[in-house]
């Protein structure tokens, strides 16, 4: 077998054996084959895509190439969500201890901010004390102490996504469905989840501009998933502005806990229930979405969604006491606000351009080593289709020194878009796509 | 400027600036820019094309990657040809100094066998003596005192293409013709040709199999050479069978010698006739290929190419009398002769089939760190269309040992095919492509 009959295979538009793929990310990750291959081959394959079968089996060698948590022994069901990213989608730490709660287990393994989009991880370490580096044991202590867990992927796991994901940043092949298939599926599988709620976003601010190609990418999801044996729904929802009203990393802890009080804005609420309701349709609690959503909702009345979080954040190193009292309070030293330039009525908050200005701020990062700050974000009091007055405060913005909050202010104004009648209603989630729709 | 920017536009099927052609190139030559990203970059050409514009922009980039021939102070026209690689192609050692005698000069640089395709070096290096990398000063002066020279390109020469071809060979990006393109008309102009004329071969032992493809080529080339100021003609021929009667290195430099002398396979003399006729035109010789080719039957019907021949072997460093006494004698110790299995009409000698032979015997090489034999090689005593009997001798075969002789001979033998009717005529050359025609 030879690294370059492979890809000029799949140049020719051929469909890729098991084994082809096993000698071509197996080689990459031994360092026997060097990445000029394995670049031609995925600019190939982000040309002439990939079947199915290909996208499992892909997703699987990509699984083998590391080791995987290691859930035996514990009692399940394992479900687990993920999102394609966002701006201000913090759904992440609202449903795991609300499925939890269910009697769900939810083995989370998260990723950090990258360009414009928030990350769990970066989220979570803005409590202090958090650690989201997990060894296995641990992992499973907390895992069954508190229904669910949040760690980073480690070195050992899935290092032909690492290697792979590093080489397609820089080669021009990020944006290949088959291959982001295999990335986000490999390391969901590798966390020992059995079924996987996807929130594949379109919008502005997601990864995904165009709705066509969001739900593309999710029927791959469900369809290369379904043949790897893992039952997966896929949700396709809105990112067009940010979600909820903070974004920033603290800030969007303190509205996961707003929200699992049972207060918190509409939208995040609503999007944390549909994603969590399927998670307990998947998780075998509830027979449909429906039923899925009646017991969501009793859960958060309940309190102990709430209960779980303040717990899982004392078993990963945090102190919840001191979390209830940084509510408010922990935020950058620079400070401003964007009040309105006329009376109007707010017909859009451009994510991707809040997302930008979050980069500046600290929020994310535009590289894998820049370090982001906890405390700095943006906290809107008015969002799309609001009524306001010339003056009236729109948002408010922190940021860590005068230069990052100077910059970001022109643009987070630029995100801001106004309308003399109220803009159409956007529905949050468009589509539910399933394995039985295909 | 970025490396990653500039593929995802090509990716995206942008016409590439100049500008972002040359940071690529030159970035690369000067090991700034890494190889997978531009083995990523030529996957993203290899499926979305390039503009004529886009493609001489990268033919001047590549050229001035390097060095040059100096060719002032030296009396023109500089006229010279290239062939997309053959078996049995000898055209270059007839054509050279056929030209020469009618006062065009012929600055040619050459390549090496490769795969099943011959090379115009390694036959000259059967020759003993001969040296093919000749400084630069040398270089001039043989070009002066005999009307053409033959070397190699040199290591400051076109170092893009060095680069990039050994790339691209690895990477499943060969097939690309705006690469093809870029990487002829790069060496071509980097040796000083005024203007050239193209064999651009299809059919089995052609690069491209298709006469379609071959003319895509063709067209490029043509286009591309036009945009730099270089008036090319190019002709699309058959190279379905071997080209005259003898593949192998001494044995192509006696067959050249034996066209020289107005004898030789009709098949060789035509082609070598119909090539040098529109080198006339190009060097002002001649007003149309009918004239040119008046000249050229003339030229070869006084004897003083062949002069040029033996007097460019005695400049180069060979022994023209040797050579000549060697004729007929200079073969590999391990023969074998191959005969008709039946009385029919050979139908059709593979030349694909017989270059992969000629790699088994030691004419021609898999990887270029392969040597090849000067003496090994086939001679065809019968060809396409011939009627035989059976048991009548149609090949001879030497090697190198008789371990190298016994693995070609089957391949040699699976190159026949025979029919009980004479097979239908096949035009030599299918069309001319110029830039008048597009």
């Amino acid at each position: 077998m030879r690294a370059v009959d492979i890809i000029i295979d799949k140049r020719n538009g051929k469909e890729l054996s098991r084994e082809s793929l096993e000698f071509l990310i197996h080689g990459y990750v031994a360092g026997e084959i060097p990445d000029y291959q394995i670049a031609a081959w995925a600019m190939a394959v982000f040309f002439q895509g990939m079947s199915p079968r290909e996208s499992a089996a892909l997703t699987e060698v990509m699984l083998r190439s590391g080791g995987r948590m290691d859930l035996s022994g514990i009692a399940g069901p394992f479900v687990d969500k993920h999102s394609t990213g966002g701006v201000g989608d913090k759904t992440s730490l609202i449903v795991a201890p609300l499925i939890a709660s269910l009697g769900i287990k939810d083995p989370m393994m998260s990723g950090r901010a990258l360009g414009h989009t928030g990350g769990t991880l970066d989220k979570l370490e803005a409590i202090p004390g958090y650690r989201t580096t997990l060894e296995q044991r641990e992992f499973r202590e907390i895992l069954e102490n508190t229904g669910y867990a949040m760690t980073g992927q480690t070195q050992d796991m899935v290092p032909a996504d690492r290697l792979l994901y590093a080489l397609r940043d820089v080669s021009g092949t990020v944006e290949s469905i088959p291959l982001i298939t295999a990335s986000i599926l490999s390391k969901k599988a590798a966390e020992g989840a059995d079924a996987l709620v996807l929130d594949v976003k379109y919008g502005s601010g997601a990864f995904m501009k165009d709705p066509r190609e969001a739900e593309k990418l999710a029927r791959s999801l469900v369809n290369t998933g379904s043949l790897m044996g893992k039952e997966i729904i896929a949700l396709l929802t809105d990112m067009d502005e940010p979600l909820g009203n903070m974004v920033g990393n603290f800030l969007e802890v303190e509205e996961s806990l707003d929200c699992l009080e049972g207060r918190g804005p509409g939208d995040l609420r609503e999007l944390s229930l549909e994603l969590a309701a399927r998670m307990a349709v998947l998780g075998t609690k509830a027979r449909d979405a429906a039923e899925g959503r009646d017991l969501c909702e009793a859960a958060l009345a309940s309190g102990n969604p709430r209960r779980l979080f303040l717990e899982n954040i004392r078993c990963q190193g945090g102190d919840p006491k001191q979390v209830l009292d940084m509510r408010g309070k922990y935020r950058s030293a620079f400070s401003a606000e964007i009040r309105a330039s006329q009376d109007a009525y707010i017909s859009r908050i451009d994510a991707g351009k809040v997302g930008h200005a979050g980069i500046l701020l600290g929020v994310g990062r535009n590289r894998t080593e820049d370090r982001v700050s906890p405390t700095a974000g943006v906290q809107f009091h008015k969002k799309r289709g609001d009524r306001i007055l010339l003056g009236e405060r729109i948002m408010s913005v922190w940021a860590q020194d005068e230069a990052s909050l100077a910059a970001a202010l022109p643009q987070l104004e630029g995100a801001l878009e106004y309308a003399q009648t109220p803009p159409a209603p956007r529905n949050l989630v468009l589509k539910e796509i399933t394995r039985e729709e295909q």
